[in-house]
């Protein structure tokens, strides 16, 4: 059995999830709790060193770590329906959305960077928001810009079937819609959104869906 | 031409010369410079509306942003040598560790996050380095780990020859090393560093040897 450890608020389970559940493969999720800080117990650093979720144990044993590399994994192993275009232009724009949420703007906002903010840098909570939401506004006005004007956006982020770029922008509008940042001004990442969110593959994917939601 | 519009100090443009000395690609370089705030300048806008470098433009006319979502898209029109393993276990793994360093490390120790940290936070010059080398500490301790006790660790990060993770981590180790970052207890990655320096295509996209160098 496919084995997901993961936890229902963090972005990066939240799209694997999604890929798995595109792909229509069934999965056990065991709950690594982040916040009482299950991801530095033994058992998960036996899994992961960097002692971080998401983690995927296939049925044939092999574990992977790092929400992207999982997914094309998935994405290699089980080709339909595709989570990246054909061509490699296509594939490149795809990457380099996905990029845009996966190393520009989640990296900044987790809860470790968070928690440092906090326990070692002393700030309070608005300064706290206030970084958040900077680094929210910054990325999404590149990713609006981008989705606004280039021809390959489609129903979703490229063309008109989900992709591993529509996997990342869903998490992260769940998290900036969390810490209440303004997602007026960028009308494009709300209307694919939408769309995603209507399909059950990304439905049944969101955090208070999961069997560790709070 | 190919051209990249990168800047020498930049990590991620650091990678995409890598990739291309590796692929021996022939290719201008157009500096793009961090410190004086070019990227924001409405020519870059216009390659990339996130306002970061790297850019690559194909000779074909393609314009491509992300470090990782570039080399992989070399990799797939310049397949020899090859920056990723045939199988997709090995693939998944490379990818992992490529960003571990991506996603994990480097965006919380790029120019714009430390410029955050002293212009907002107000923070001072220890406090900022004590930051800096944090991520390192995490990151590395990590990613010694994983090279350290994975099978597939070779002369390289994985096998004997380089592949997209090792693109990852020469310049991180560049960057920790500029900051005077402590590497003794990583052996495995030092090891790995100085064979990558050995060469030719790594010690030629070396920072120090690009045209913009100050």
């Amino acid at each position: 059995m496919t084995t997901l450890y993961g936890y229902f608020r963090s972005s990066a389970a939240y799209r694997v999830r999604i890929a798995l559940n595109l792909k229509g493969l069934d999965y056990a999720q065991v709950p690594v709790n982040l916040v009482k800080g299950e991801q530095r117990f033994d058992a998960n650093l036996a899994r992961n060193p960097q002692g971080l979720v998401p983690v995927l144990e296939t049925d044939e044993g092999v574990r992977l770590a790092q929400s992207l590399a999982i997914c094309e994994y998935l994405d290699e192993r089980h080709p339909e329906p595709a989570l990246l275009p054909a061509d490699a232009e296509g594939r490149a724009r795809v990457r380099s959305l996905a990029q845009l949420v996966a190393c520009e703007i989640h990296p900044l906002n987790n809860l470790k960077v968070l928690k440092y903010l906090v326990h070692e840098l002393k700030l309070d909570d608005d300064a706290k928001l206030a970084w958040y939401r900077h680094w929210i506004a910054e990325g999404f006005t590149a990713l609006e810009a981008r989705l606004a004007g280039e021809a390959a956006t489609g129903v979703f982020c490229h063309g008109d079937t989900p992709t591993l770029a529509d996997l990342c922008l869903v998490p992260q509008v769940f998290n900036a819609e969390r810490f209440e940042c303004d997602l007026a001004p960028y009308s494009t990442i709300r209307r694919i959104t939408e769309r995603c969110r209507s399909l059950k593959a990304f439905a049944e994917a969101a955090p208070g869906e999961q069997p560790d939601a709070g």
